[in-house]
């Protein structure tokens, strides 16, 4: 039984099969996207294998950036090695003009599959697909391509690397050499600026040229294919030789199922009660796992992962805030080497600071692989006018900068790890604390430190001054920072002085950090009404809600945002940074103060950003409004399912796998309706399920210790690992319980 | 000898005489402002007496101030008492319509001139017209109408207060009162929001209704009336009635010649070899005297004065820096009175700062009779789009507050009136300082104090960070405020203390605006290139021509400035601010420096503004650029007469005299070409005149003493009135002289 999602889409009743049918071009860019194949070293688009460039067919590569057009810098897209074609009577065999198309993703091995149904004279001719990018050896690819008939033919079959490149911003290889030899074939091109060499390399096997396939017979390519670049080897073409012809098909397929094996055992989570929902969720952990390059702590997650190269294949604040959080208590270690990527590129961001004519270490908005910014200063277009529209997201969107020590702080309370701190994260915080010191201006007047000319996570309202997220955050991380001194002074001296040292840090600094964390300027929740400001003079804006705001647009692709977009002068927020500080900095704000607030902002957002329902529903399961998280999950868990985002905003191509949607739902699952979090020393358990879920049961992975929580109704029960080596402490709805290796425990 | 100005204009020899013959309607806004009669209190355009509200009559009175839409606050237009219309065979004798028509302005003696000539069957009929505004009782006006005819013919002749009326912003009186007893017609009514009752009285002398005219005979309507408001006494209606039946034509036009014959007495400009320049120069003192309410120290100059509603009958900075200046030396008592509107104002500055959160003063952006802000949020209308546009004239421009302050510290220098400063200029700067050092934001990191988000004279970038102009503007005027408590605390101490109490002005201010005077963030010309950069980032913009900008335009009618007008992202400015620095303090400057930036900025100024010419024909003449000087001269004397400027902008009408040009072009004549200044207790003249200038004269009052200054080649001749009760001390050229009553010396 299969039940469904949407349009064309179903999924297995155990949540882990999705299959499209039916072939909608309006699709094609989503649906490459949704069922794509990737590791976190590269991605492939979910397309079939006589597909093209005008089909979107991409093969994603991590660490290529490259700027061919002069403007934007991106990953590079290289040849695409699993090209297959079949030709009968001069037509290719397409999934585009098949009567019958059939694709699909297996979630539980990543696993890609297409089968569509054509009819040639007498001959019905089904060509199957299956299709993998190994979890195994990163760098390899591997696809099993059937071509069956129920009558004779003759057909002419095209297995090569195909060099025709789907290309966003210029041509990154604009000299492909392919070559060939016995067993293998290569491709290999220099990107036009970085100068990084990619090569790709296919073996492929099976009959190719003309071929008659009896009737009731069939012909099968197996291709096994590898990208290398310079950036991994010296010598990437050889390299991707070796990997292509290392291995066979089921082979390459074994070796990857065990490893989803393994990553499905540290992260899956089962939901009982709703099948699109278990899928859904599914879905988002794993994008969340392909789009983070979790073998690498030199570089970034991506908002759009490897699905495509929109958002440059570039982390954004998202990385800490949405990705992160889903790893830190599944796979701490990535939550980790995110963190320490930010160390790696901290020269990037004090090059950003000094340029801007600030002091210490600004994050890029747009941060690829050296932490420089890449984030142009025109990107959107006014669809009205044609007019390129100056944006202030790379300069203005500085909360980024906090945003990265806050979540530091939270990486340590959930994993302890003082020696992070002591390497990498003391220096982070210092360096931003710098920055926030020399971006804040001192109001004489009033005795009160200001963030001015601010962009808050509602992308829609640039240039405003005391975004109470935004000074929030910055308060929290300076104070993050003042007690770091304070812990490494008294904890580890000698680190210290070697940081001060290196770093240049003056003992007055650190008093600066103190003056400001005092005297921020910290919007509060209003005593009559509990209502905290988004910003100065929010509250005079327009108070209409979002579909009297969209009945004002003159064009359906407008830009709402700044300067002059028709939300501007309203209170209808992309998303509401006031919920965003809720779900941040929850423990600042009472449930009265996170009620009224969610109560206010939220008939006012038009949810423009992917990233807002997963804020609403965690600070909706706050105020027990467990159903309105439910719907939140929903649209946050189903945005790129149901293609329900824009693909193009203001002539930019904004298309792709969502990731930070994808670690949202499942922070939202895990820590919003599954009640997980850390409280000192312990776990803490408080789930609110919704009611069409009759059971959740999730991983957690904490200091070392492994458990299993499973909440069926109002019991919980907890089980800990064999292999534990000492008591897990978990404080379930306030009870707290010590759960021996092996056992299990209910509250 | 007519002198040719411009298509259809022409000028009498002696350049008193402005005359123009035809009729085009494109001109008649145009028309209508310049030939305006007016003195201060009220302004009745140059249309003639047959024509209505399409055609822009109207009677603009000072001082009734009215907000009819719920948007715009301005003066009020009056019943028109002047209307009289000839109708023969049921056709109107219109100059619109007729095939000859001359119209003039005799500015010797405020008096417009109308002659037009038609045709009905076999008569040639002829309308002449004569009329002013009295300069004797600035309640009066008053009209002679005249029709001939060479057949007999007779004619309806309809002599009456016309109630229609042309406003721009809502009906401000919308039900007006007829009435009429023996020998005078009233029209009364009152300001729909403010208030205000307005009557206007008229006494019709002549025959009315169905007239015969004998075949070489005429008709003579003499029409006395008058305006009088509420504000004014408290019986209006009355009080016009009374005004209007005191005297007839001919008598109020003799008082009214004498009067002004005494104010061309106290300023006219007698230029040589260029009658052009004479009478545009004589053009620019009429216009800038009529818009100047010199009967009271309650009223703004208006910055279209009251040639129309537009610019809402209130003062901008052009005030201080533009019209006041042009009275120093000429009736400084005017000067006096219009920087004590201002302390009169205070209480709306204060409430306009506080509603900003700022202390002390902040004046508004347009200042009616209570100071408060008329400036509206939103004026603008994107033409590409139909939006309105959110601009931040009233927020962000906030120099005017530092320069009403440097205008008093000029009025001080040039007049010497401690009385002013003790009873005025002391709380004016005090306050104003307290709202400056609550609106800069100090960055400790550098150690200096930041004016942000400022919208500078160069009205086209907004949101920019310490603009030149701004910030040395707003040092001058705190190191003014520290200077005058200092001298107030030697000189004055009681009145400091009586003042100190009332403002509740505490010594730590003080400290306060010495810190900030001392640590202000000043942009400095450059090591190399002597270029002071206009604002932070300014260089950085694209440096492109105003040509180039202009072809970009996709609508002629744009809006080329903020947020989203094609100037926005380039180096050309509407006005560079960094001229009017030069300008304004160009003593802090050397003359490296002021060539340097004039020919940097000058080529990238579209002169979007008609207050851009007369900065640059100041820092022209300063740096030796006599001919380039001359030809910013003939730009700013001539904008109006030759109708150089738009009359409406983004769908805002801001038709009418441009009074800060009109003070501008006088400022240029007498302290540029005339080299007329002060310095300390001496004059001091130092004459650079164009080329085609033989010779120039001017009048000088000062510190009681009056004086002529004959400039004729090399020759300076200055002499010394016999009312004189001491000698004068001027350095000319640097020898300074002591110049007896009645003696004439030359430098």
């Amino acid at each position: 039984m299969s039940v469904p999602l949407g349009p064309g889409l179903t999924c297995d009743e155990a949540g882990w099969l999705l299959v499209e049918r039916g072939w909608d071009p309006d699709r094609s860019v989503a649906a490459g996207s949704n069922f794509l194949c990737g590791n976190g070293y590269l991605g492939y688009r979910g397309t079939t294998p006589e597909q093209g460039p005008d089909e979107f067919v991409a093969l994603v590569v991590s660490d290529t950036y490259d700027c061919a057009d002069g403007h934007w810098r991106e990953l590079t897209t290289a040849p695409n090695p699993l090209f297959v074609a079949a030709v009968v009577d001069g037509e290719t065999l397409a999934a585009r003009s098949a009567p019958e198309v059939e694709t699909s993703l297996d979630l539980r091995t990543g696993t890609f599959g297409a089968r569509f149904r054509s009819r040639v004279d007498e001959a019905e001719l089904v060509v199957e697909v299956e299709r993998f990018a190994s979890a195994d050896d990163l760098h390899v690819l591997a696809q099993r391509w059937t071509l069956r008939a129920d009558a004779e033919v003759t057909v002419e079959v095209d297995a090569r690397i195909d060099d025709r490149i789907w290309s966003l911003n210029g041509e990154h290889l604009p000299d492909v050499h392919l070559a060939a030899d016995d067993t293998v074939l290569t491709a290999t091109g220099t990107t036009v600026e970085s100068g990084v060499e990619v090569a790709v390399a296919a073996r492929v096997v099976g009959p190719t040229g003309a071929v008659t396939v009896p009737a009731g017979g069939e012909i099968v390519i197996e291709t096994t294919a590898a990208v290398v670049s310079s950036n991994d080897v010296d010598d990437p073409s050889a390299e991707a030789r070796r990997r292509a012809g290392a291995a066979g098909y089921d082979e390459r397929a074994e070796a990857s199922a065990a490893r989803w094996a393994e990553i499905w055992a540290a992260m899956d989570v089962t939901v009982e009660g709703d099948v699109a929902d278990q899928v859904g969720l599914r879905f988002s952990a794993y994008h969340n796992r392909i789009c983070t390059p979790a073998h690498t702590d030199r570089l970034p997650i991506g908002a759009r992962g490897l699905s495509c190269q929109a958002y440059q294949g570039a982390a954004f604040w998202d990385q800490e805030v949405y990705n992160l959080p889903a790893f830190l208590f599944t796979e701490p270690e990535i939550a980790r080497s995110t963190l320490v990527y930010r160390h790696r590129t901290l020269d990037g961001a004090r090059r950003k600071a000094a340029r801007l004519g600030y002091d210490g270490a600004f994050f890029a908005w747009i941060s690829g692989d050296t932490g420089d910014e890449l984030c142009p200063d025109v990107f959107f277009t006014d669809v009205l006018t044609g007019r390129p529209i100056r944006n202030h997201f790379n300069d203005w969107q500085m909360h980024v900068a906090p945003d990265v020590v806050t979540m530091i702080e939270r990486y340590l309370d959930v994993t302890s790890d003082e020696r992070f701190l002591v390497d990498h994260g003391a220096e982070l915080a210092f360096e931003v604390a710098r920055f926030l010191h020399s971006f804040v201006r001192y109001d004489e007047w009033r005795g009160v430190y200001h963030c001015i000319r601010l962009l808050g996570p509602d992308e829609w309202h640039e240039n405003v001054d005391d975004n109470a997220f935004t000074n929030h955050q910055v308060r929290k991380a300076l104070a993050f920072a003042v007690e770091t001194h304070e812990r490494l002074t008294a904890d580890h001296p000698d680190a210290l002085a070697e940081l001060t040292d290196r770093i240049g840090l003056r003992p007055e600094e650190v008093d600066g950090w103190r003056r400001v964390r005092d005297r921020m300027l910290l919007p509060q929740p209003d005593d009559d009404t509990d209502l905290i400001e988004q910003f100065a003079g929010f509250f005079e804006l327009e108070d209409v809600r979002p579909d009297e705001v969209r009945s004002r647009l003159l064009d359906p692709g407008e830009y709402w945002g700044w300067p002059n977009g028709v939300a501007v002068a309203t209170q209808v927020s992309k998303q509401p940074d006031v919920v965003m500080l809720l779900w941040q900095q929850a423990d600042a704000f009472g449930d009265d103060v996170a009620r009224a607030n969610y109560e206010y902002y939220e008939p006012r957002c038009a949810h423009g950003s992917t990233l807002s329902h997963a804020a609403h529903g965690m600070v909706a399961v706050r105020i027990g409004e467990i159903e309105r998280a439910h719907d939140h999950f929903r649209r946050t868990a189903m945005v790129d399912l149901l293609n329900t985002a824009h693909a193009v905003v203001g002539g930019t191509f904004i298309g792709g796998i969502h990731t930070a949607a994808c670690g949202g739902t499942y922070q939202l699952a895990v820590n919003g309706f599954g009640g997980l979090d850390v409280d000192g020393d312990r776990l803490t358990i408080d789930p609110q399920l919704p009611a069409a879920w009759s059971g959740l049961s999730y991983p957690v992975r904490w200091r070392g210790l492994g458990l299993r929580v499973r909440i069926t109704g109002d019991a919980i029960e907890i089980t800990a690992d064999h292999a534990n080596d000492a008591s897990v402490r978990v404080a379930v709805r306030g009870v707290e319980l010590d759960v021996a290796p092996g056992a299990t425990a209910s509250g």
